[in-house]
């Protein structure tokens, strides 16, 4: 049987490919380079248990073909561009909502019944009570981005009502690590590389972020997968610390060896629509036996070694 | 300025038509009558404040032109059809999600910034406290219907955030009265009339439901829009009681004067993805000093007897 991984070529798909293959496992990787990396599966094509379909999700037909001789789903397509949600309202529908709908009925087609799904804090729109727990009160959404992976797992929990699927949602906060393509270390690099003595701030800089290594989420998916047993399993994954955003400029200038001067553009927000503090409850999984083996400050650290190493996924990005 | 309502010629639609006009409000009427119904608008369509437009909501270009001069939207269009929800996954999905997410650019582009939303009980899926509050834990989804509504109060706060929209989302327990044209009143009355010495009952016909009277309905939208003035209103709708489906049938029989012999089939829900217990709080929509003015008994009763002076909504239904 088959382990299916959507989104293989991103961030943290890639990093499920590697490790579903280094366990041992068939991994059928499925993306369409829109804005993962082939570079990501460059290790994966080595192996022969790795098979590859360059794939739209919304492309129904090639979709049910390729999952055939699956057993389990892990979806982790998106588009996972939560700032710029409001310049294209459809994109997070399309990409998010009617991609993972075509994802479980390609899954009921070819009778594969176990979904992983990678979901959010952002569903939590602006928690009242952080640190947040998944059973919090019912939330009111705040962005697309935030909307779209609610209706996901919407789709995904009453489909294991009624097809009897089984499913793993997991509430990120952002994650950090080896091939990190976006976010606000990708940024702040991009433009102290640029220039060096000057870095603009979205906010004040106090948004408080709590943020998980990508090898510690994959991690936490493997255990919650192996462990939890309900027909949904929900859990929040993240650190139970947070940083501000100043603490990350800090530590990303220390390890760049720069000093640049603040220009905050102030306010509390980043953008319209930004949570200034997803910090997410995560005893549920921590009662697994799983927790975090690096911090806020090492994760951050290990994204800039990697953006160092790596200064060419600043021009695959700026191509797209 | 003029009332814009999707789902026009709809049970609830065509009420609040009804209502508005007679409130001497310009009204703009959209509705495809995949399940609408002409006569529902009769009285609407002899008001010269009335304008009609037969527009399906998934055809974005004319929807953005029939949106013109519109100040506020009664959004009621939608796939209502619960039970069968599993029988074609893309419905809900389609009618619903990308219906409301159209809907919502219509708006944006006309420069509406008012929504008035038909959600329902069924986004708490199998809620654990009952009667269930607004405020009640993070819902589990359990119907493609549910999951389908969730997703678009996801989309309209969302609009809300990113947009400055301001919106009032109503969770509705079963609404009867006239102009009802599906659900168990509908059915039951329906099978009595082909063999009135028998009915069929999916379940044990002990399942416990809340209904509210369609006029009840419309007031308690009245009086929420007039006086909930945040970005985003929240609403249970509903009466303060319940019935079991066995009651329901006894006060359908003795208004049609039938006894049949009650065939169970047995199982304490209906179908896949019934809820069993749908029984909503609604002390935040009372205490605006909104009341429901007919029982549950009295609300059945009132459905029996329009569906006996309109049996023409059978002949309607049956040729969808």
């Amino acid at each position: 049987m088959k382990k299916i991984v959507t989104g293989a070529a991103g961030f943290i798909g890639s990093t499920m490919v590697d490790r579903l293959l280094l366990e041992g496992h068939k991994v059928v990787g499925i993306d369409n380079f829109s804005s993962g990396q082939k570079r990501f599966l460059e290790k994966a094509f080595q192996n022969s248990n790795f098979e590859f379909y360059n794939q739209d999700l919304l492309d129904t037909e090639g979709l049910n073909k390729s999952f055939l001789g699956g057993d389990v789903v892990f979806h982790f397509s998106a588009n996972a561009d939560v700032r710029f949600g409001t310049n294209h309202p459809r994109r997070d529908l399309e990409q998010n909502t009617i991609a993972t709908h075509n994802v479980l009925e390609a899954m009921r087609i070819n009778s594969i019944k176990k979904i992983i799904f990678s979901s959010t804090g952002s569903v939590y729109g602006e928690a009242p009570i952080i640190p947040t727990l998944e059973t919090c009160a019912f939330p009111i959404q705040t962005s697309l981005y935030g909307a779209s992976k609610t209706a996901c797992e919407g789709l995904i929990s009453a489909h294991c009502e009624g097809f009897q699927f089984q499913s793993w949602i997991f509430r990120f906060v952002s994650i950090l690590g080896e091939r990190y393509t976006h976010g606000h270390v990708f940024d702040f690099y991009q433009k102290l590389k640029l220039d060096p003595t000057r870095l603009a701030v979205l906010g004040n800089g106090l948004q408080r972020k709590s943020y998980l290594y990508v090898q510690d989420c994959v991690d936490a998916i493997s255990i919650a997968v192996e462990k939890s047993l309900e027909r949904v399993n929900i859990f929040n994954l993240g650190v139970d610390n947070y940083c501000e955003v100043n603490d990350s400029i800090g530590w990303i200038c220390d390890e760049l060896g720069v000093k640049p001067k603040l220009e905050y553009t102030g306010g509390e927000r980043g953008w319209v629509g930004d949570n200034p503090f997803i910090f997410l409850e995560t005893k549920k999984i921590r009662a697994l036996g799983w927790a975090p083996k690096l911090s806020i400050r090492d994760g951050v650290i290990q994204t800039v070694r990697f953006l160092k190493e790596n200064e060419w996924v600043f021009e695959e990005r700026a191509s797209l």
